[in-house]
Parts: structure tokens; sequence; C-alpha cells
């Protein structure tokens, strides 16, 4: 079975491993105060140019989601965030289990637009006490979005300056942050320029797990750690954080995982193109959502794993290929190869 | 100034205020143990017929919505609720607060709909690990609703059926309840056979305070009173919440007050067609939501207090107008005459 | 039957009656927005001299110490009290339900000492992370105390110093507050020179209910109504708190109420003590713990009602009296003179 | 520098890094629905003869403490502990941040006793409301303790019993099981036969990271996913989980290294006591706690590495030793022979 199920279907790649067996019994300190963590931490700062950023390497996205979520708001202060943003709909509510409201805006192709931020923070001629809705204070964006697009360096600079306008704090989920690197203008630097906080996602890039939540604001940065220990997010041996993010900012692998990711993802949407195929959405990431016939799908099952997202009418469905750091180009070729038969056997 | 902002402008209704001073020194037993709250209790049970239903008298409608929430769900639940309710707009996320998401649904005229939570419950695609999504449990409705409309028993039965397939609980927001019992076909026993729980509202409705909630699902009881006394719902002196509604409840108090609810808010809007005026939404209860020309609006500000819901275009804005137990015919017979004036010399 | 139970058997003081009566129909802005809260908040300020003091006026203490806790504590920290301190032992919970541990610390006749503070906050060897533990953040204590003790001034003063040692907030639950100006050299004045935050208990000194929370910090004044709101305890009719403790704030009425609970358990402390009866604590407030054997006890049950507090041992039992701005010196007499009875009856 | 700080500081066993290289690129399904951690409830399932246990591995320990708490209790519903009990004083307010309150009890040498219980279970004077205080549901020890005492199947099924008579929920963390296993009565069987859930510990038995949670108590099953997902506790690679439990639980891993652990801690302990050395507890387990001279220790310091536990006077220090999977016995040696030398030295 050839899987384009999701990009974190594999344990992690070799230099993470290797380096797990290379440094097993060196004794590191406990609680993320370890030279590793640390080594990582001076390398991201280098990335950013930011040499006060904190730096938190948590376990995974929604725990990295919620802590954020957690530390950063006051009890009456709302998240903007679009449907299809991971906190709204994949992570069984968990913001809102830290007591704060997700205020959901339209959104155009996965992604917030000032439009949206206008709407949500404009007069609000209902709130006749001054107190009865919620206070936006942060918008959540995703880089890659849920549904494979990018922001523009050019957008982000447009929701920064409406977040500044409503005094808002800007948060990016980074868990597909190496894809985007490099299908988008949008880099590190930009990023810490432009957003309070962010995270580099590790789990979908490459490491075991893992998420590198950078803070840039430092009015978020105090007394963080105690609020990350407190919901359950200080790994014990928090240099097998440390670890993995040392190898992955080192020798620009993270940059090359992103590359690799989204050369297969482009040779198998030009591959889908040919063959006259449709997508959902068009995205220039390593998430395709194409459209399928269900005759045809029911062929290639046996052989290809995806996942199913919409049904788009009686006879076509709406799935996602995703590509990792790990798929081979002769699985895309023969995912091509394959699906032109049932095309034409039809 | 004559007020039509809102149905609790008014401190209480007299009687309610003369039972305050005739039982000031009786010595009652606190947090509800007292004989007043058994009695009105009982005076509730006998309207819905149901001995074994739970009482609990709470002071506010966020209160008491809050304490629902957090007494009636798991962790993971959700409520369902269209995004005019007053949990997702008007209660600073309260509901949130307890650490439950509320799913809004679209809705037609400020009312949820079967199909709303077919597409709510139904498949979720996205869900690929059955764990990731909020599960939605409760639905909440009002009667009357935010926007002044009403449930009829057919629209209730229905959304029974449905809570029925998926499981659902069917919570309903009584805040305005004696005006819907006026102006719907649902009555309190119809409420008691549909609902898991429901309140009847009394600070609208004229009391001080205090809204009734009533229990009849039998898996919500146990120990709600611990939960209630935890987010601060206990009142030491909870024989003034009984005494209230003892009065509320007898000789027909509660349904005359939301028949002159109705009757003026009738008078009122007769005299706005008459002036061939239009609404945002079309209400058969105590609010109504005239559009009114700003130039018009200008003039009546001197005289005449409400409320502004929505600006309608450069020209014209939308407003609410309430009347309360407390409204004089005069009054509404004053507001029509002037805005005759102001419309004729237009 | 002649009631001991508590200070909040009776509905309220007449003249906050009475000033329900006449305001019934002035119709007030809702939220707390009205010239009732105005006043009383303007009284409260001129009576502490600081003109900068937030007033706000919530409905019970579970609430107002909730929401205190919720507004004024980042989630990882934490309050220092003692185990009879209202909100460890009678608040279900309520400060943990929003988060919050509190730090037990054993105190000294119901007071938190400062050697107490010294323990919970000095050197803890057993953090190596220096994130493990939560942070105390403020020290909760009561005037006058759940076991009728008072703060002298210097107390207060000593508790401040090693507050301010240690970057603490000093926070005073005032549900007796009446009872403790009068019994002790602390002013409304020195409360608000010392605490960061405390409240002027409405319930149990002759309001039908309310607590005015004084917030003299000004780092914890920010956007609280919001918080208030969320949590349940902004009052639509927000002016009948506003009211009664114009009232209360008024022509001295709060500290006559305070002086008649003291006068009422001086005489009947100065009876007991002439009876030969022991106390489980030495109280100069309105709540007296006399020891009585169970044998007397039985015999009294018929015409007083009191509280239990503990077993002394197989023949005593430990009771509480308290008295109210509504207890009869008459009263006061016949118990006295009753439990002498039996006493030499036996 | 040879280190007995704790039990986690190497990565992991070398079969467990083994066995991630070997399974590096299978392709498993995401969210613990993979076949390792199938193959690994299996054999957990069988150890404990219970085919129903309900298998749930989370990633650490306050993780999985605290995601046990939100989903077996109630909101007023509070844990019993004593005060050294990990959630109590290492987790941050792990559990109170979900709301439910620590009831601390004094506890013998780490463990709950049954007359603490029931202390804390009996009759309450105060709460003359019967809703006043927290309900008390969920007993919570740990095996070995943070003491290193261990619960002899007689003091359990102690526990046990008392935990039925006041409807209570026995709860075990076991984060250092392994050495418990070997050196109590209390076998897997037992721990099964007498909790309503417990969890085997992985981080600190040679596991990466990892905490395996069996739910007995059928009633504590019910949509645990769900809850253990919002609070971020569900692991993206789940199967990451389930190969490491997977192999710890075969081929008596997970014995061999609680008896290697438990063998270096008996070498230690008694060259200890040859030495004359005296302790703050008397520990059967891995962790020992002997009182050392700040002068020995000044000594040691540059070769060793420990934890400094508490000041006994201004002479002496109570330390920790742990021993772990790794801990070698040369390295043992020679910490007793250098120790031995300083003191003969003095």
């Amino acid at each position: 079975m050839i899987s384009f199920v999701n990009d974190y279907s594999e344990n992690a790649h070799p230099d993470i491993l290797n380096a797990l067996i290379e440094t097993n019994l060196e004794g590191n300190v406990a609680y993320s105060g370890d030279e590793h963590t640390e080594r990582a931490a001076k390398l991201i700062r280098k990335k950013i140019k930011k040499e006060d950023a904190e730096i938190q390497i948590l376990m995974g996205g929604t725990q990295t989601n919620l802590i954020a979520a957690c530390a950063f708001l006051r009890p009456h202060e709302a998240i903007i965030a679009v449907p299809t943003g991971h906190i709204c709909i994949h992570e069984t509510g968990a913001v809102e289990s830290t007591g704060h409201k997700c205020i959901e805006v339209k959104g155009c192709a996965g992604k917030v637009t000032p439009q949206d931020i206008e709407e949500a923070c404009g007069p609000q001629h209902w709130d006749h006490a001054g107190i009865l809705c919620v206070k936006p204070r942060m918008v959540y964006i995703s880089q890659t979005t849920e549904v494979g697009t990018v922001y523009t360096v050019n957008e982000l600079r447009e929701l920064r300056q409406i977040c500044d306008k409503y005094n808002l704090l800007l948060y990016c989920d980074g868990a597909r942050l190496a894809s985007a690197l490099d299908c988008s203008d949008v880099t590190l630097l930009i990023m810490a320029e432009l957003c309070d906080a962010f995270y580099i996602g590790g789990t979908k890039n490459g490491a075991l797990f893992g998420e590198a939540l950078v803070i840039i604001n430092d009015s978020l940065k105090n007394e963080f750690r105690y609020i990350a220990k407190q919901r359950g997010g200080m790994l014990a041996k928090g240099w097998l954080l440390g670890l993995q993010f040392e190898i992955l900012m080192s020798n620009n692998l993270y940059e090359r995982i992103g590359k690799h990711q989204n050369e297969m993802a482009k040779h198998l949407k030009k591959g889908l193109i040919e063959l006259g195929i449709d997508f959902t959405v068009d995205s220039p990431s390593n998430q395709l959502f194409p459209i399928l016939k269900n005759s045809v799908l029911d062929k290639l099952n046996e052989e290809f794993a995806y996942e199913i997202i919409s049904v788009i009418d009686e006879q076509r469905t709406g799935i996602r290929l995703v590509t990792s750091w790990a798929t081979k180009k002769c699985d895309v070729e023969l995912f091509l190869k394959r699906l032109k038969e049932e095309i034409y056997h039809e």
C-alpha cells in the first residue's frame, strides 16, 4: 500500500533517528534545560535574526495551540480564525477547553482576510453594555493553511497592519511550515517580523514529534514555561525535542524537507492536471485536493491510501493527497500511471 | 424619558416588592432549603405536571446557561446554537469559559432548524480519527428568540425528534418565556414534554431577578446544586428567589405579565404598520424591530429610549422596541403619535 | 424559634426595602451603568479616600472570590489561604474551578501569619526545574475570619510587608466587614491602604444581597467587568446592587449595623462567660463559638436555632451563635436565661 | 560526571531505539489506530487478565494525571492525595487547571491511609447546606510513592475497601511502577484488581517517553479519547507510543528494568548503611534519600550528580539518589568508594 494519507506516517527522518542513537547515554538535564535545546534555540534565533526570541519546543500542534491560547490571553479574550482552521475543527475544542472562544470568520481559500478582521472587530451595535461580547485579541492563521494554500508576504503585512489597528496578536500555526517556506515568498525572517508568535512544525516535517514555538512579542514571554508544564506540555526528557530541532535546523534539513515535499507534490499535481483532473482548492503546497470519480477511486483503493475530504456529488469525491519527506518519485509516478489506466478504462 | 429599551428597566412587579416586605423577618433557611422555594417548585411542577422535575432557581440568565453547560455536559461535548443565540453573542463567552464549544448553525429567523442539526451532526468526512471534532450534545434554543420570534409546538416536536436521533439534549432559554407563552401555541406543559431542561425567566418578567431552571431529564439532576454553588450560583438567601417565583407562579401573575407585554407590543406594532414602517424581523412577541429613518430618530431621541440594532443604510437604522409589565398604553400611544408627526413633518 | 444560625436569615434592613419601593419605576440603565451604582461607588471612594478605586458590586461572596481569582491571576498563579478560609472549605472548589490552586497554610486563630507566607514562598528545594510548583501570587484573608477573629492594623501591615517581599497581592474577603470595622482598629481607610483589593460585604450586613468589590491596585482594574460578566456576575438590573450600597454607605448605616451586631454578641458573650461556658475560639465579633453540653443543647433545640461546628467529646459540642442587624436584645436575654436554667437543672 | 539525579536522563533502552529504526518506514495509521498500539494493549491486557481493559498510551505523567482528572470527574468532585503526591506538588497545579480541587491528607511515609480517607469523607459538620464542600471522588496514590515507598497488597486492599465505602475511585500513578513491581508484593494483576485506573510508566523505565493508562472501571472508559485529544494528549504518531510499550511489555523487559533499577539501588543502600549513613525515608525502591554532611557533598559534587531534597540542619543535607535501567554497578561502587574516602578524610 502506497500512502498519500498524510505527512506524518513515518517515524522520523533518518538523521533524527541517528542522533537519538548517538546521544543515548549523554545524561541530559531534564525539562528543556539541556544543551541540545539551547543549541536548537540559537539556530532558530539566528535564522530569524531575533536574539531575544523565546523558543519553547512542545510535543504536538494541538498542545502548542492550546498552551498559546492559555498563556497569551486573558479569560475574556477570543481568537479569530477561519472555520477550516485546525483549532476550529480538528482539536476537539482544545482552545475552548482553556476557556477561550474562537470567533469564526468567513475567510477566503482557507485564509483570514483583513475584511474578516474588520467585521469581527468593527462596531458591535448589539453590545449595549460594552462587555457582553468577548474581546477579539488574537488572530490565528496557518502557513500552509489546512487547505494547502499559503499567505504571501503582502497578505501577512496587511494582516499585521489591521492587527495593529485593533490591538490584536498575530499567531501562526506552522504545522506545515517547511512546505510553505518553499512555495511562498514568506521566510522565517518575515514570520518573525510580522507575527507575535508562531511555531515551526516538526511532526509533519521529519521529526518524531515536536513543534518549536517562537515567541517574538516580549509581553507574551513571561512565565510561559509554567503554563506549558501545567497543561502537560513539558516533556521530562525535553532534550529529545531540542535534539530533533537541532538536527532539523542544521544543514538546511528543514528547508530540504520542504523542498522535497513540494517537488513530489508538484510532480503529482502536474500529472493530475494533464489527466484533466479538477481540484476543490488550488494548492501550491504538499497537500493536493483533487476530485476523482468514485468508480476510479474504487479501483485505486487497493494500492493507494489517501483521505476523503468531501462528497462532491453522487459520482465524485474530493480527496486529499499529501506528500512527505519520505515520498518517493516512483510512487507518485505509479499513482499517476494507475490513475491514467483507470480513467481510460472507464 | 419614556423607555422601550428593554423589559428589565424597573425593579419588580409590586406584588413581589410587597412580598419581600411582608416576609422580611421570617428567618428562612439558607441556600434554597426554605419553604418559599419549596412552594415555588410545587407550583411549577403542578403547571408542568411533572412531580419529579428538579427546580433550581438561579440569579440570572448568563449564570443559568453557564451552569447548565457545566453541569449537563462532559468536557468534549458541545452546544449547537444560532449566531444570534444569547450564549453565542451576549454572554462574553460564558459557555466557553466552562470549556465547551458552541457550534454555530445558520438557523432561520433566529431559530434552530432540524436541517441545521442534521448538518452539524451528520457525517464528518474530515474527522479521520473519530475524535478530532467536538461532539455535539446539546441544542440551545430560546423561546422567545433574541429576535422576538417563537417556536411552534410542531417546530419543537421536530427538534425533539432530531435530538433523539442524534442523542442530543434540548435546552431552552426562557428569559422571555412569559411573552412566548402568550403568543405561541407552546405551553409550559409542552416545554416540559419536549425539553430536557429549560428555564422560566424572572428578570425580564417582573421579578427583581431570578430564573427558574426546570430539569426534566433524570440524568441531568444528580448533584446539580454542587455545581451551581461552585459557579457562584447559589444565593445565600435563596428564599428571595423562591419567594419571587412563588408570587409569579400564583394567581396567573406570570401569564398576566406575558399577556400585558404582548398587548402593548401588538398595539405598538399595529401603529407602526399603519405608519408604513418596515421591520427587520416579523416578531409576534414583546420585542419589535422596526426600521426608522435617522432623521426621524434624531427627533424622537429626546423623549424616547430604545436600542440601536443595525445600520440598514445611510438613511435608516434598525432599532428594537421592547414592552414590559410596566409599559403603559398611553406611552405607546404617545410614541406612535410623535412618530407620526415626525414622519409627516419630513 | 429564635435564630442565631447566621446573619443572613432576614431579607434586608428596612431602609433597603424602602429604597427598592421608592425607586421601583425609575427606569435605570442596565449592567451597573446607573446613577445609584455611581453614587455608591462615590460614597465608598470617599470613605477610603481613593478617587480612582474601581468599585464593582457583585451578587455574592463565592461569586466575588471566584471572579477575583479569575481576573487577578494568570493560570499558574495560586492563592495562599488558611484551611478555614471560605474559599478553601465553603465554596465547593469555586477557586479551583477557575483553574487556580489554593495553597493551604497553617495559620493561627483563623488568620494567615507572615511565617505562613514565608514558608509557602521561601526556597523550594524540590522544584528542581523552577516550574514544577504553582507560583504563589495572592494572599486571601477574611476580616472577620471564618472563626470570628480579626486582624489588627499591625498584623495587616506585617502581611503587606511580606506580600511586597514576595510580590504577592493581598486580597481581603469582607463578608463580615461591618462587624470587623466595629471591633478592630482596622478602618476602611486602612483596608484600602494595605489591600490590593477587598470586598465590603452586603449579604451578611443588611443587604438583600450584594458585595462591593473595591480594587485599589491599578494593574487589576483593566477589563474586570468583562470577566465578571463571563462568570455570570453582572446583574442585568445592576442598579439593585448600587442602590443597596448607596443606602448602606449613607448615614453610617453600615457602621451602625456592625455596631449592633457586636453589641448583641458582646451581651451574649458576657452572659455565656458568666455561666462558665468555654469557647473553641475567642472571638470579638458577631460570631461566638461556645462549647455546650449535649444534654443542655437537647433542651434548647426547641426554642433556639444555631449551627453545630464540632464534636468536642462524647458529652460536649462546639456550636456557633451569630448575631445580626435584626437580633433583639430580649432574644439574647431569653437565650441566656433558658441556658442558665438548663445548666442549673442538670 | 556520574548521575544519580533521576531515572530519565537517558534517551531510551536500546531495544526501543532499535525498534524505532526497524519500523521507520512502515507507514502506520495515525492517532493510535495502529497495530503496535493494539499489540501493546493486548500484551497489557494479558498481563492483567482483563480482556476489556481500556488502554490509552499518553505522552507524560502530568498529562496522564490531568486527563484522568478531567475525564473521570464531574466539576465538583475532588481528589484525595498526600502533600508529597506528584499532582499536589510537582505538576504546577495541572489538576486544578482542569477545575478540580486536591484535598491534601496527612498520609504516612508518602502513602494515603484508610484513616486519611475516613477523615476526608466522614461527617463534615461545617457543610450546613450539603453542597458547600467539594465532593471527594477519587483517591490518588503512587506506586512507588514520591518518597520511594511502596504499598503492600494488604494496604491496597484496605484502601479499596474504604474507597468502596465512600464510593471513591482508586487511581494509581505508576510513573515508577517497574521498580515497585520488583520490590513489593503488588503485581500488575493486583493493580488491575484493586484500582479503577492506573498507569504503567514508560518515561522513567526505559521508554523515550509515554505512560500507558489502564482503565479497568467500565464507567470511566466512555469517550476517553476525545478528552485526551482535547487536552493535547493524543500524539499524531501514536504508534510511537504503542511500539515502545510493545517492546517494554515483551520478553519481560519492563520487569527486567525494574529488577535492575532495584538491584543497583540495593547495592547502593547496602553500601550507605555500612558507612553509617542515615536516611530521611526508608525506601525499598530505586530512589534513596540519604542524609550527608555538606562538607562531604562539597567534595562529591564534582564527580557525581544528585538532587537536593531538604536541609536537615546547618551541617547536613538530605539528598536523593536514583538508579535507572542504565545505571552501572561500577558507578555505584565508585560513588561508595569516594564517599567512604571523604567520610574517613573528615
